[in-house]
């Protein structure tokens, strides 16, 4: 039996409709390109997001096609989102640190048929124009003043299309599971994939990612986020803020402690959300000149670990309570977000902060669980490694056009390639990715871990640890230290240091000095590259055990 | 085209498991029949629910069968509720202060196949056995020493069928769609009518009730639901309280001031929930003994209008916020709630008040209009009356078994039957029920505004205001009183009382003090009967304008 309760398909567009009517003159403020501060509201944000879809119309997209946006996070970027998934088109945010090479693929991949862009890559976009033959036209998105100077063909001005197109436009009216939008991930092997979100699963990320303790938000709220839209959804703030309400300021292409701080001081933003490289930066500019956080209550920091100094320094000086969340893309990306639970509320806010570090408690609509390499539940101790593995409405199911094969267990359960630890409590821990973790004897052993502490050393610039072949343990712990320039230091030195911080049998087995431990585009480190280079190496206790 | 996201059913047993798992070691509190105060956990509940699960297989109850509740809030409701909705059956939870033979009319309708029952109702049930024969089962919610005594025929005892269950049960596994819950509308006029929740619409109205603006629990907080679980889903409280993890307080049968007072100080309650009766006893109770509140917060307020004193009294004597909230059995049941805008948070505390006394702003998920008796759309500035129709995921489309025909408008709006105003900010005001609005040459005539204003003189017992045909405006006001005992007055005295305070074509025609003014089971005003006895009345101004 069925109940008898209102069949509303959860589509993106009711989530502006809903910020028009109800909370239609909260600003949108953003940083534009041309450079002033330019402020529009939720209902002239919708208004001009119909017209768009109506030029969009004309220009002959229709329900499923792909039209792609290469914008850093404005206003304009924000109605140019609602206007082509709430026509049913496919949303498809491109990243714009990926090399040409890769911008090429995606965009022949995802077959976009227009491209929506800043004035800041059409270079990019001009040398490579004739690699990209599935796209018919370019949106500039400028006025007919910023037009001066364009010379792409095929460009069209975005001020241009919303003057001259008709006001009203139907949205929805399609299938709540109907594709919305198309974010490729950057894997670290073989070609980015696909990730096809549908207008359900932002609808309902956009719902669990409101509440208290996930993101929190109210109308009374004024939030930046430095997040890009083109990264992950913008951990949904650009859909979640419209529901609650809230302000919105977008800080265009400037990311830089300067211009954050002066966008939230001057537009009174109360929560951001950024990577911990953009809070650095901004700590680093407020101690140099003194600055002060006037308004800012809540940073939520994603996409790396986060370390304590941020934390603390936010606290400390400028009494701003850091959150630490974990997701991603194929998760729409929220995972998990380290708010305190009743118990650790009242603990001290020194004690508390071991959980802050955590990435935290899934969110509602996020079910997870720890499994060896047999696929067999590991308990949640706070020490036992296991692969993590999720499940939920707003997790994919598969890669665009099938890319990766059946990415799911037997259970519905996505792997994410993580290897975590999860505590009594609930809070889990990221402790390696499972292709980095060391599998030593049938027990794992965090590379991530042995780094963090071998990089505290005096005398480490950078440290790196991957697993070497042993014939008895099939792996152990390979320390590589990059030192300090003029440094010099000896293995004993760095085992020493290590000792009593890490378990016994954790202990690696070798340390090697190395000139440089390379780095990837995202600064992090490259040990793809690194086992690479030390393909020939051979353990000192792998020979003996060899000889033995 | 499809988004590739995962297939997760929005089932309410999800939002038991996730707090099962998660939030495992929080306590439900409850105050028991038998007495004394009782506590168990999250995961408890959840091990309990799946034991009562197996416990309906074994009496066979299949997916669609209903099973019913006459039961106060407790910890056994909760695992009731989600062993029920659970399996796939469905919740039907009857209203203990119905009279006999509504009760049996619904158990009748909804073809009840067991009846879960505090002790308290044995009486009734037994006295009536004979009148309910879709019934198998009685489930008494006690444990082997409180059936001591219990004579009812067919009663099983509710600890045993727990302790005698298998204790593992798969949950769900159905169509979100399928029918979780019935609740039955105590209509004004006719049967009641019965409202079937499906597990999608209760799942996303737990979602959006989850919002800082709304509900705003979190797993920090500690709730007691006095309003009932019987009563329109107990404004979704046994969903959202297992979703965000809070600490859930139960009181039992005991509503009184002093005992909701006990377990609010006793168990630390941050937030609350109840319609005013609930509340103006608490007040009472505070004031007689110098009570304090130590640890509540927040109290959300439903039912009925919130009267200004409430709201003053716990800001200014307990420094507790109050929100008034808005809804209908038909809305599962949130539909509005009356959280400060940011540009109403920014105004002094008497300023926010009369926006505090509003219904207030729509939630996610619920959209509103107001239209003329035409259905055309009418403005939101604060002034106009229009009949207030809602759109939404947990909005009924219908009543069980079709009951009352079609229920929506053509563009799938439900009709609330109230009268509204709403103001520009989007602050939404009930002005009267549709049945009762006065239409005086085509504008419309608040009767509660003008109640409100005239109970307020001094000789003033009840005051009601009901529509006298007039033949050249249709309808104009006549205002009954019933004085004050021993009281006396003229129409004059309440005339020139109320000059100034309303519009002048709002005026009564006349003012006819009758002996008592009727009042419903719910303490309303009965216009309904008032119209009945005033039937032959006739205006003086009608008669005027006769003759003329």
């Amino acid at each position: 039996m069925l109940g008898l309760m209102q069949n509303w398909p959860l589509t993106v567009d009711k989530i502006l409709d809903h910020a028009a009517n109800w909370h239609g003159d909260r600003e949108i403020v953003s940083r534009s390109l041309e450079g002033p501060i330019v402020r529009q509201t939720w209902a002239q944000t919708q208004a001009r997001a119909k017209r768009i879809s109506n030029a969009l119309k004309g220009l002959g997209i229709r329900v499923g096609d792909r039209v792609a946006t290469l914008a850093w996070n404005t206003g304009r970027h924000v109605e140019t989102w609602y206007a082509i998934m709430g026509m049913g088109a496919v949303c498809h945010t491109l990243n714009p640190r990926l090399f040409a090479d890769q911008l090429c693929y995606i965009i022949n991949h995802a077959e976009d048929r227009i491209i929506f862009t800043d004035v800041t890559f059409l270079p990019i976009l001009a040398e490579n124009r004739a690699r990209m033959p599935t796209v018919e036209h370019f949106v500039v998105m400028t006025d007919r003043e910023g037009m001066k100077g364009v010379t792409l063909p095929d460009a069209l001005c975005f001020e241009d299309l919303v003057d001259q197109s008709a006001p009203d436009f139907e949205w929805g009216g399609f299938d709540e599971n109907t594709a919305s939008s198309l974010c490729y991930t950057s894997g670290t092997t073989g070609h980015p994939k696909g990730v096809l979100y549908s207008h359900r699963s932002n609808f309902l990320h956009t719902l669990s990612t409101l509440g208290v303790d996930v993101m929190g938000l109210s109308g009374r709220d004024t939030v930046l986020p430095v997040v890009p839209m083109f990264h992950a959804n913008a951990w949904a703030l650009a859909f979640s803020c419209a529901a609650a309400g809230c302000k919105l300021v977008l800080p265009g292409a400037k990311m830089d402690g300067a211009s954050v701080h002066e966008l939230l001081e001057s537009e009174g933003v109360t929560f951001s959300a950024a990577v911990p490289t953009v809070w650095l930066g901004l700590l680093q500019h407020l101690r140099a000149t003194g600055g002060k956080l006037s308004t800012l209550k809540r940073v939520v920091i994603g996409g790396s670990a986060v370390p304590e100094a941020i934390v603390r320094g936010f606290r400390d000086e400028f009494g701003v309570d850091v959150t630490h969340a974990w997701g991603m893309t194929e998760m729409s990306p929220m995972g998990t977000i380290s708010s305190p639970t009743a118990k650790v509320a009242a603990m001290s806010a020194d004690e508390q902060l071991r959980y802050k570090l955590k990435q935290g408690r899934p969110i509602l609509g996020v079910e997870m669980k720890l499994v060896d390499d047999a696929g067999h539940r590991l308990p949640h101790d706070g020490t036992t490694f296991g692969r993590l593995m999720v499940k939920g409405p707003a997790i994919s199911s598969g890669y665009f056009k099938g890319d990766g094969g059946q990415i799911l267990d037997e259970g519905g359960f996505f792997d994410t390639g993580d290897v975590a630890t999860i505590e009594p409590d609930g809070y889990m821990q990221i402790t390696d990715r499972a292709k980095d973790v060391i599998k030593s004897g049938g027990e794992w052993i965090s590379t991530i871990e042995i780094e963090n502490i071998a990089v505290g050393h005096e005398k480490a610039a950078v440290a790196a640890v991957i697993g070497a072949y042993h014939p008895k343990w099939d792996e152990r712990p390979l320390l590589l230290v990059q030192l300090k320039p003029g440094a010099q230091a000896t293995l004993e030195e760095f085992l020493q240091f290590l000792e009593g911080k890490i378990a016994k049998w954790w202990m690696p087995d070798d340390v090697v000095f190395v000139d440089e431990i390379p780095l990837g585009g995202t600064g992090k480190i490259d040990k793809k590259l690194i086992r690479e280079r030390m393909k020939d190496y051979v353990l000192p206790t792998a020979k003996v055990t060899a000889t033995a």
